[in-house]
């Protein structure tokens, strides 16, 4: 949320209250609540992204590998959330949440919920739980590793451009483990 | 620490103070906050563990490939903080830790710095960045699986050799993906 990360900048994630938020985008405090059950959440946009990547495994053809399914998840991402026109406010939002350990930590715990996420949609294509849990792993390496790349970099490719290539990346690197 | 684990199950984690958990223990506050940054790094046990596992790695043969280094620093990790001995507080911490979201969030966090040191330490032995990313995220997946499985086990395995078969079944997915 905008007015939420410009407000971080500004004067710090510690200092900002949800009041000064809510107010900041036109909200009441109970309308906020609504929507994000505390101040860290507002960053991290409740549960749509899970929504996503587990739709993206899903509608894979039937004939996917699991990395090709995860692939498509990873397009979904960029598709809905992962934007050019986004870029620049991920790459600030990034930079806010790199500054603070509470946000840190609700980024770590929003990683497991989305690698679980990921596990669980593999497992319902039939694919068992171990090759499910290591594509899940890959495939989350892969977002973390794209993502670092294509918010620092403007005017590049597109985020399942850069997905996609990571993920080949690291699936050959398997065979050097 | 049993102290803080006791009262964290006696009452509650979020009802338990600092002072109380102190006093269990026979210290005062400001040693505990020597040793603690806050309430929730008690159960966590500061940086030993890092330790343990980069000097793992690093004392793996040179000839050993990168899941060989890592399957060492899971050795070390069983012989120093996962012992047969420590098994009952292990399982009762593990318990604590999913019953409470700020706990979970600290463990999701530890997590991700565990790896991040598992990485270091295999580039320091010349493996190229994304094979070490691979080796160490399949290690700390193996963690994470074995110390459930371990945990979960009465008078079973020992944890080093239930983390290298599982280390081991999750290398054999790999070519599955």
């Amino acid at each position: 949320m905008v007015a939420a990360l410009d407000l971080f900048q500004e004067q710090g994630y510690e200092k900002t209250t949800v009041i000064e938020i809510a107010e900041r985008a036109g909200l009441t405090k109970s309308t906020f609540f609504r929507h994000f059950p505390d101040k860290r959440e507002v960053l991290f946009g409740g549960d749509t992204m899970t929504a996503r990547v587990i739709e993206g495994i899903s509608a894979a053809p039937a004939a996917a590998t699991p990395l090709e399914a995860v692939a498509n998840a990873l397009d979904a991402v960029g598709r809905e959330a992962f934007t050019p026109a986004r870029r620049e406010f991920i790459a600030r939002r990034r930079a806010v949440i790199a500054a603070n350990p509470e946000l840190r930590e609700r980024e770590a715990l929003k990683g497991i919920g989305l690698t679980a996420s990921m596990t669980g949609a593999l497992e319902r294509r039939g694919i068992p739980g171990l090759t499910a849990c290591v594509a899940a792993e890959l495939g989350a390496l892969a977002w973390k590793i794209a993502y670092q790349r294509w918010s620092d970099t403007a005017n590049g490719d597109e985020f399942s451009e850069v997905a996609r290539r990571t993920l080949g990346e690291l699936h050959a690197a398997t065979s050097s483990c």
